[in-house]
């Protein structure tokens, strides 16, 4: 089994960017809790600023097929079609995740237009949310295997 | 442990109201579901369709000294400033969750005004948001303990 | 043939609150004058200013079997998007009705929620409007017989 | 007694027109089905795809003393102010007929400019609208001369 | 005289909830000091959070002769248009009285549905606003007999 | 010199229709005079409830060298786009006049789509409009003839 | 009889400012030609840039027995709810004049929160609509001895 | 093959009409022009001002078989539902052009009710555009046949 | 103890304009009802219709230490973001009053600037209003010299 | 003669992605129709997933001196002013064109940032439509040599 | 060279008034600082809580041919048509300059009336950006004598 | 001292694009003249059409210790959340330039995402814009170091 973790803009800063909001822990240290909890999935992290790059990445987990993307957008939640289109535009399974809590800040964060197109998001439960993300998207590919 | 799994108006109907966006799975056997993946932690279920009687209840978590709750506040998410305010006026943690995709839908379901006050929000993941709300409630409670 | 005519918060004081918007006529007329027109039709009246009683009405309606619900939602009509779930929940016809013409009013009152999923709405026409609903899902159960 | 039925804009296609959305039944099926209903009444209709032809109807209603006017103003609810001074000039009683449920239909057939200035309005009863609205007109012309 | 002190949802938090924004008096001490302060007025105190009760409360008012209410309707003075007409339904004078200053906090709680239908409303001056409302009632009831 | 004086939807009622709003005073008063007050000028009368017509009119007052045109779209004037259209394509001056005070009434007569084409406009000042525009008109010409 | 016309922000400029848009006469000159148009009439001119003294000169116009203003609130026209509130609290009538075409310039000056207390509103006649608007109210005048 | 050109309100004026928007090819030139285009092509021009007539055409379409329109709908394009559900009524394809780039003009120019229910739209390219639109009906018409 | 008494725009003429909105007392009545009412403290009464002196005044209860200021800013209470700014910058309690119930007129007085930089706001209770505002001044104080 | 086909963030899976929606035909096979249809013409395709490249490549085509780009911008359409600014900044002339009828889509879709500042668009008629513009392009450029 | 720095309402309260946003430095303090920095340019100092002062003020530097304005409108920025059209009706260059980062604070603070007609804006760059904008007004007047 | 001088999107054709905007000085000018005005501070110039690199370099600033930043984000100062972020994410002072007068230009263009989270926005000086910044900057790390 393998799944993207698939992070964008200003995510390769966490730990050290306003960690009132976004917590303490870094990108490599989230990657490495992933690893140790989910020991027999094969995850690979991609991070990157920019929203093209993002685009090519979901167009790979289709070609290569990844079983399920784990997808923080980062600020282009709220501003890329592009990204929504590319989400749209694959078959595998894409769970949104959001570190902070985005209905309690700012109101252009608390339009999503990448959400409508993926299978859920979980938003506000820190890196515990993308675990949980990962846990789904194993869950749910069990499921479709008995079927 | 003890945790309060509280489900909003139209709930009771769950598995037989409009499968395609809900999923077939009842009420009892989301209950039965929750209870058999965790075993170790008391499990309340309350559901009701009574604006008043989900503020009594969450008003009593707090009284009662629950450690989270898991609430889907149904069709109040969108339009219940008094439900808004009684997550906001208690200390337990509030996980919300919803089992459709809501930024797929109508575009009234895609403000949540209790979302802002809540802890975080599980959207779109079915049945199996409730059993993720619950996993971050224990992880949560766990890193608590340890500080 | 059994119809459910459920009303909604202050139409208790039908007759009495603003006569020149709501007619003189109080509820215990109305349901006198609609028991006399249908003879053969068991009519059953609820009337409940409780926003959790209303929904639990319409979800007994299904239970219980009834052939169409005359729905007179009130305030809640505006606001209400857990009696709107619970309207498109329910495989009983329902026709929305009012008794003054929202649409000469303040402009809160001219969307309604429950409009959408019902099977239609009569707006301005009084105390008949109820008659003129009932008509309609009694010709309604006939013409579905027939096929 | 002397009612008008005008119908406006496109409802000369009835019938053949999205017939899911607007039924099978034709504007003369229609036409004869409302004279068996009402054989005692001088029912007179018109339907016109020219707004002014529309305005000029119900001024006529005015100057040959019609009883009432059942109307749908088809795409111009919507639109015209000019129809909606032309109800409001009038003294006849206009009820506001709609074959289909417009709140369940796109954003912009959710307001109607000319049913503020009408009796009221019966939406999404198919055919059968029409003649719950000339039941309507001729009740309420009972109840006036009994006066 | 006989003054109703109707107050609504999360208002039995008072002194506990949020002290930072409502104060620390509890809703008991609230009630101690109004009976202190009008010895002479027979005050009832009722608390709900249930919206329908509350309105059931307010038809009560009406037909138990109350000489006035004072309201703090909580988060239903911004989402009930119910609640607004049961205020509107009744002849009794209502005060609106809320505890914080609406207009320097989210901007939802800057709408009031129900001061429309009002008297008057008083904002922001903490418990004082109670008793300033009761004074309103007590210094109106006395003008109107005068008369 | 010569002047075609335009009315547009219902004017045809005017002095039957709504008087405390548009006034006692006929279409063919108001022609009488105009044509009292300006003896020396050829005042061309037209009115129409048909927007095609009103458009063909303008056409012509291009076509046939009128010197102006005092224009009241009546409805027209907020919904028009196609009039507008026709007023900016032709030469001819044109004063825009409505008899009631359009800016104390309904939000949706207070946008003028053909106001920001025509030479300007005259509100609320009654019948006395037609003449105000008249004399605009003329002093407008005399100015243009001397340079 | 007696007129107070009175000009408010930038009219000082008048002949100076933006020709194109204003037109090339003068304050003087336009005080000139009024005088010269209506020899037998009291005119008062009165110029302020405050907007204060804009509504003590309303005030004078009430308590000095005027028989009407002629009034170019220039930039106040759209933001002053306080000058609005000095023209309803005045019996005497006001026509609201501005030269230019306000409805063909920025968004911002198309509506007039003065116009809706006003008698009427002369729009975009140029030095010509004050000419106009001292003719109505002379002629207002007029038909009220009459009666 | 039939094509029916249908030009809306104002396109008589084409050549004479701001020339720099619409340019100075006239209705007749153009007409002659797509002739020459498509020797082989039964093509039908009607032009009207009026809303009504419009739809009768469009109608007309249909019932005497066109195997396209191309459809100028002029300031229709924004305000007519009447049309829109004309062109949504019939199967005739239609494609929607327009002369000018209405994008780079007044806003209420940019929102189309007509196109969301045509083929398609081509907008802003003169004359040529009516041209591409025919050829784009012509190659449709040979690839359904293939099939 | 000191309070100022500050009265906006058109409040001069209080019991003479639209006596049905702000009742029959006059400024100078208001004022000998306060003086009475309050025979200890040393009150203040200000008017003006200008901006820039309320702004001037509110300075003033800074510099010349004033305990409270009781302030009516009329329909700058919906336009002035200086006056706000003002009330903002000094440490002087404010306590904002209307006369009338600005809930139940139009909507542009519906939403207020100064309000949420007051301490309160009493609304729609009259000249009563007024009263409660110096009480409220005066039990506020004593509150703070016991602490 | 040199024309730039240049398409934005997802064509690359044209043919695969929502066939429904963008048609079975992939990029390769829209390059090789085309390049058959204009074998005159020097034609260059490109496709970046990347807001940054497509702006370089509309740069470039100034300075390599194309003579026209018939440019999809894909999802950027409606979000990106940095691609509107460059298609501003060139003179090569640019037509916008969509495979899919935005016009019936999300409503997001519906405004295009990009539009204003083209030559014109052409929307929804498909694969067809890049030929057409093509065509437009090559017939400007007859047009302008001719001059 | 003769410059004049105009500072709008509240702004005499500078360095007492909310120090967090607007800095320490006194309106005093700021004066003797910018006259040390430019000691060969005659600078003017102007401060009025007065809307009508500030457009009389405007109007001075006009006719007593300053070389520019730098111009802090204070809370008039975002209301003012009326101080927007002085400073368009004069020829001499204003650069807007504010204190505090308007764009950081409340919503109603980041639209400004005056920029748009203003040659530029400085905002957030405390004392500092009167500084910059009378180097920006004297480096300006150097280009022009140049050429 | 170190200073970033970042052009978004478009800037590389300063001088060539829309002159009568943004200037006739191209970008390697601008350095040009910058250098020599600062010849004791070490600045580095870097342009980018794309986002991600703009959100990179904006990083590098941060771990390569600059002393401030000078960024004119072209248009993405109106779209970018990704970059807002970034801005927001590092502790370097950043100054936004805009070349021309956004306030003066198309709606879309007044609105900045970035202004907020930088220190101030300097907006219409022309290149002089770019000079004022750096010298606000070196102003602040000097009063920095002094304290």
């Amino acid at each position: 089994m393998k799944i993207l973790v698939l992070n964008g803009p200003n995510l390769n800063l966490l730990g050290k960017r306003e960690p009132a909001i976004y917590g303490r822990i870094t990108l490599q240290q989230l990657e490495k809790m992933l690893r140790e909890a989910f020991p027999d999935i094969t995850l690979e992290f991609v991070q990157s600023n920019h929203e093209g790059e993002l685009i090519d990445q979901l167009h790979r987990a289709e070609t290569e097929h990844f079983d399920g993307v784990v997808f923080n957008p980062g600020g282009y939640t709220h501003t890329s079609v592009a990204i929504r289109d590319a989400v749209a535009a694959i078959s595998v399974p894409v769970v949104e995740v959001h570190l902070s809590n985005l209905h309690a800040r700012e109101s252009f964060r608390q339009h999503s237009l990448t959400a409508a197109v993926s299978e859920g998001q979980i938003v506000g439960l820190g890196a515990m949310g993308y675990r949980l993300a990962i846990l789904y998207l194993v869950e749910r590919a069990r499921q479709k295997q008995k079927r």
